[in-house]
């Protein structure tokens, strides 16, 4: 293996399969680093606990985990080039978290701005003191495994800067153990707009077409796209910029000449709507089809998929058991019952 | 061993050396506690980084331990009848505390009253999530050895309250896996006054007798004892009510009869402080030297003392590994690493 430019720790909740957004804001990003860097991918289920802590909501997680897993696969992230595991696999980051709760004050983390975007999404009144934590818990993954870049979009430069004070804070008071991660925004990474055109694509929105949409749901959701509400008639000039019809032809269809010839066709009104959005349904279902096949095919063998994500916990756990046990030595928290204290981990 | 009513979790910070107060307030209730009980005594070295987590700290922490461990070997409790251990040697308990952070809310959290005097006492202005977790990563040292019973002083009252809202919560939403635990209030368990006659006995206030004290230090602090402030003169009537000279020869001298003696003449004014002070120092002295024996012989063997400290951590681990594996069980936390969640952590 060539030597890589560091180490990527990015993931995924599980909630199940993605959509043409998660396409667009993260998966195409991955398929791109994962040869030049060490790419490692969590499935959060923990995290899924801090807001979703019923039994029902636990069960689904595993179906959910696969989905998510099968979907990264199927959109070109190379299981023989990343390290992909279930965040619940490698329990040592749990010890992690106690220990980087205490260096993290709780009105440092009631600022944190997801923390109320999250509770005004969900409508949670009352936080737990885990959904509090979250942040410090992301640290803890970021952290074990050393993680020293990590993409993030815009929203979410807030849990990154946790990692860093948090990564100082230890490093200045126990010793110099952990990397300071600098967060990654990736280039060329709109957030793409639901078929609504009213919001960012959310499969609970119902404005998202999946990865695992079949070519007919595909041409239903596009043929009822929002487009420019303004335009009543084919020959009413139209408007091209923010109209998600333009937006997805600019993203889906590989025709660059085509896609310059329909907009100005739509400005002057001599193209409607649906001829547009016909060959967008075209472009988007050449698009899919290999993403879909890949899919069918990883869904017909869970177990590989499952023994996957055992490879990439084989290959995280005692990477963190390691970073737990150096950052336990560091602080003097050692160990009565062995004399290294990798031993309470191994 | 004969069947015992049931298992107890207590245990200690490790503050270090320990003094007349915790004889009385817990160290001789363990010494009756543990033939009748099956005795979980913790040495809380985690909870030590909630208040204090620098790493002076958690390098004393090491020497603390030991000191509190002995203290309790010296004052009765018998190491070959208890289940004694270092809390950082089950590290399994930072899972199961992640786990509980999701079923208590901020808010709950907030109104545990012992968080307000611990920020008061110690001038924290902000807590560390870690602090304010402070009562979770309790109730897990007490679940996750299926502790059903916690020796309580009323001031703590409070966090036995939320190991039962946990395990309450836990059981209605996953299945039953943990007992509801009982609080112990101990009787005879009066809080031992200062040597200053202003409050409780704390080693911070410098108004304790140590369980190390030599009879010379012994005889100091006794001989300096505050008493009655409007006793001039040994021939005026003294108030032997709240008195600290007679709450200790209550308590520490077995000789009731002239207990009783000198209370009466204290009343009349017919003995002087000084005659009362030397006879407590005598009988301090005396119930004090098995003590000191015991803890000289220890103080002498530290590696039989970690022996202890490494038989009962082999003994608790895995009663601690079975509860996080039956926990995540109950959730459908299972994992993708191994079949059995239990192969996670042995």
């Amino acid at each position: 293996m060539a030597k890589k430019k560091g180490r990527i720790l990015t993931g995924d909740r599980p909630t199940g399969k993605l959509h043409l957004g998660h396409y667009i804001g993260t998966l195409q990003n991955r398929a791109k680093l994962q040869d030049e860097y060490d790419l490692f991918l969590l499935v959060a289920d923990y995290h899924t606990l801090t807001t979703h802590p019923e039994k029902e909501d636990v069960i689904r997680t595993r179906q959910n985990a696969l989905d998510v897993v099968i979907d990264n696969y199927a959109a070109g992230v190379d299981p023989e080039k990343v390290t992909h595991y279930l965040q619940s696999d490698v329990p040592e980051t749990a010890e992690l978290t106690l220990i980087f709760s205490m260096l993290n004050t709780v009105p440092r983390l009631q600022r944190v701005p997801t923390l109320k975007d999250v509770m005004n999404n969900l409508h949670i009144e009352e936080p737990s003191a885990g959904l509090l934590n979250y942040p410090v818990l992301q640290a803890a993954d970021i952290l074990i495994v050393k993680g020293n870049l990590v993409p993030v979009g815009k929203d979410q430069a807030s849990h990154i800067e946790v990692t860093r004070e948090t990564a100082r804070r230890f490093n200045q008071r126990f010793g110099k153990v952990f990397p300071i991660p600098k967060g990654m925004i990736p280039e060329d990474t709109p957030t793409l707009i639901g078929v609504d055109g009213q919001a960012k694509m959310s499969k609970s929105l119902g404005n998202a077409i999946m990865l695992s949409d079949s070519a007919d749901e595909v041409r239903k959701k596009v043929m009822s796209m929002y487009t420019d509400p303004n335009r009543i008639h084919a020959t009413d000039p139209g408007t091209v910029e923010g109209n998600p019809l333009f937006i997805y032809h600019d993203l889906f269809n590989p025709d660059v000449e085509q896609v310059a010839e329909f907009k100005e066709r739509y400005r002057q009104g001599t193209i409607g709507d649906v001829e547009c959005k016909k060959v967008l349904v075209e472009k988007l279902n050449a698009f899919l089809d290999p993403i879909r096949e890949r899919r069918r095919f990883l869904e017909e063998r869970p177990d590989d998929v499952i023994d996957i994500l055992r490879a990439g916990a084989n290959r995280a756990r005692p990477i963190a058991q390691d970073t737990v046990a150096e950052a336990r030595e560091a602080m003097g928290l050692t160990s009565l019952l062995t004399d290294h204290v990798i031993d309470l981990y191994r």
